[in-house]
C-alpha cells in the first residue's frame, strides 16, 4: 500500500468520522493533508507541547497488541499535558513501520488506529498531522494543548516546607512489567489490573485542572518518584525528603507480599504516570477539601527541604534505595 | 552517558548559548526541561505545524556526516512552513540513537548538534523540546510557525486558468542522489553544488513571504513535481498540464548531457524542496514584477485545467513520464 493511501485509509478517514463537536475540533482550521496543519489557539492561552518516542522492544514488546501500543503511546503523552495543567487540543503522529514483517500488517494498522482513536476520542484530542516512514517500528507522538497564560504548573515553583504529594498509587507500572516479563505472578484480577495500568494509564487531566490554583510545582512520574521529584528539586534549587511508609500502594502491589520490593517499585520503578506535586502549608486545606470530597485521590509522601537531592526515610530513619530510576541509556 | 546529561550537554546548553534576540526567543515562555514547552503565539496569528521522520538508510546514508543529516532534517521541515506561508518559531527533536554503534558516538552527537543549530540559527527557529531514546537511528522533527489568520497558502485554492509556477530549478535532488550512489559523475563543482542542494536545501521562506498575497495555492516539492502538483489538483478538484520544455534545470543538471533523464528527475525525482504554486492571470503582473526585480526566481511551467490528474506535454504533444515520484512504501 502506498504512503498516501495508507494514511488516508487508517488515519484521515477515521479522524473525519469522529467529528468531535467541541473546541478541539473548532480550533482546527486545516487538519491532515496540507504541508502544515493550521491551528487556532484559544484567546489568552499559551501553547503547551511535548513529544515522546516509543521504540519497539525498548518501550514495548514488538508483539504487543497494536491497540495497546497506540493507547499507551497517546495516554502517556497526554500525561505530560496533565503535568503542566494544560487542556488537550491536538496531536501529531510520526509512525515508522517495517516494510515487511510478521507482526506489522494491514490488520496491525487497523488495530493501532482503533486504539489510537479510542484514546483520542476519550480525551478529546484531534489528530492534525503526521508522517509515515518505513523502518524499524517506532511511534513518535507530539501532543499540543492550551493553558491560561501564567497558570501552567511548572517544576520550578517549590518552596521549603511545601508538602510533596502524589495522585493515586505508585509502583504499578514496574509491577506490570514484572508480570509481563514473567518475573511476577499474581491472581488474574491483580494481573489484569496491572496490565491495564501499563497499557491504559490514565492521564490525570481532571486532577490537574483542580490542582492548578493549589500546587506550587508539578510533573508526571515516568521515571520513578525519586528521579522525577529530583527534577522538581533541581528546578526549584532545593531538596526533598520522602517518607517511605506513606507511599500509596495498590491492592495488587500489596498482594506481591514483599513490601520492600513494592516500595522500591513505587520509588524508582517508573511508568506510573501519576502526578507528583508540591503544596504550600497555606494551600493544604484546599487540597484536603478536594480529597475529602473525593474529587481527587492524593497522598502526602514527603516535604521540600533546604539542600540538594531527594532523601528517603522510613519512620524517620534513612532508607537506602536498592535500585535507581529507569534510564533509557 | 545518561539521557538527561546527554540532552543537557548537546542540546539544552547549546540552545541557551544562542540566545536568539528576536520574537522566536521572546515567545518561548518555557523551553526544554519541563513536562511541556510553553509557547506564546503572536496575536492574530495561527499555529502552523508539520512533522517529518528521517530514518537511517531509508532517507539518508547511516554513515553520512552528522552535521549534514541534522541540517537536512531541519531545513526540509522548514520547507513545509515556507510552503504554508508561515514564519518559523519553534521546533522539537525526537532523536533515536543506537546504544552501541560504530558511527553514533559522542563525536557524532557533537556534529549533529553543530549542524542542527547552524540551521536553527540561520532561520531563527528555537529548539523547545525533545526526546532521546535508544533504538535504530532516526530523527523526527516537528516545526511550528505562525501565519496571519486567513493568509496561509493552502493546496485547495487553485482555479482553472491559473498558471503553475516553481521556484528556482528542479531535479537537483534526484541528481544529487545519483552522484552520491555513484550512478552519475560530473565535474567537482557540479557535484559539490548537487551535494549542497541535497544536504542543505534552502527552505523558500523569503519567496513564501512575497507570494502570500499572490499565489492561489502552494506546496513544497518533496516527492517530485508531478506527484506534488497532483496534490494541489486533488485538493482543488481540478487537473493540470505541465509544459516539459519550460522546466527550469540547473547548469549541473544540464551538464548531465541527457535531457530526457534531466527532465525525468525534474518531473518525478523529488527531494527538491522548491515551491510549486499557482497564480491567477490577474495576479501574474505582480509575480512578473517580483521576478524582474530579482526578488524571486520563478518559472511558469504549466496551467491548471478542468479534469483530473497531471498531464505532461512537450511542445504541445503528450509526453510520457518514464518514472513515478518517490514512494516511501
Amino acid at each position: 500500500m502506498r504512503e498516501f493511501e495508507l494514511i488516508r485509509e487508517f488515519f484521515q478517514r477515521e479522524q473525519a468520522d469522529l467529528l468531535l463537536e467541541d473546541k478541539a475540533q473548532a480550533s482546527v482550521i486545516l487538519g491532515i493533508g496540507d504541508d502544515c496543519a493550521l491551528l487556532q489557539i484559544p484567546a489568552n492561552q499559551q501553547l503547551a507541547t511535548s513529544v515522546d518516542t516509543l521504540v519497539a522492544d525498548v518501550h514495548f514488546p514488538a508483539d504487543a497488541k497494536p491497540e495497546d501500543i497506540a493507547e499507551r503511546a497517546l495516554r502517556t503523552n497526554l500525561s505530560d499535558l496533565a503535568a503542566m495543567g494544560a487542556e488537550p487540543l491536538w496531536f501529531t503522529l510520526a509512525l515508522t513501520l517495517p516494510k515487511s514483517s510478521n507482526y506489522v500488517s494491514e490488520e496491525w494498522l487497523r488495530g493501532f488506529s482503533r486504539g489510537l482513536f479510542r484514546a483520542a476520542n476519550k480525551y478529546e484530542i484531534v489528530l492534525v498531522g503526521g508522517d509515515t516512514t518505513s523502518g524499524p517500528l517506532s511511534i513518535t507522538i507530539q501532543v499540543m494543548g492550551a493553558v491560561e497564560s501564567h497558570h501552567a504548573m511548572r517544576r520550578d515553583g517549590a518552596s521549603i516546607g511545601d508538602f510533596v504529594c502524589v495522585t493515586n498509587s505508585l509502583g504499578d507500572g514496574a509491577a506490570a512489567l514484572a508480570v509481563m516479563q514473567n518475573r511476577l505472578a499474581l491472581n488474574a484480577d491483580h494481573e489484569h489490573y496491572l496490565r491495564e495500568r501499563f497499557y491504559r494509564p490514565t492521564p490525570r487531566l481532571i486532577e490537574s485542572g483542580l490542582l492548578k490554583g493549589i500546587a506550587s510545582a508539578a510533573l508526571d512520574i515516568s521515571d520513578g518518584l525519586v528521579a522525577d521529584l529530583n527534577h522538581i528539586c533541581e528546578a526549584s534549587d532545593l531538596g526533598a525528603v520522602i517518607d517511605v511508609e506513606n507511599l500509596p500502594l495498590s491492592p495488587a502491589l500489596l498482594a506481591v507480599g514483599d513490601l520492600q520490593q513494592a516500595r522500591t517499585w513505587a520509588l524508582s520503578g517508573g511508568d506510573d504516570y501519576e502526578l507528583c506535586f508540591t503544596v504550600s502549608p497555606e494551600k493544604m486545606p484546599e487540597l484536603a477539601m478536594l480529597i475529602a470530597q473525593e474529587k481527587i485521590n492524593a497522598t502526602v509522601v514527603g516535604e521540600i527541604v533546604a539542600g540538594v537531592g531527594v532523601q528517603c526515610e522510613l519512620e524517620g530513619e534513612a532508607y537506602e534505595l536498592t535500585a535507581q530510576g529507569y534510564q533509557h541509556f
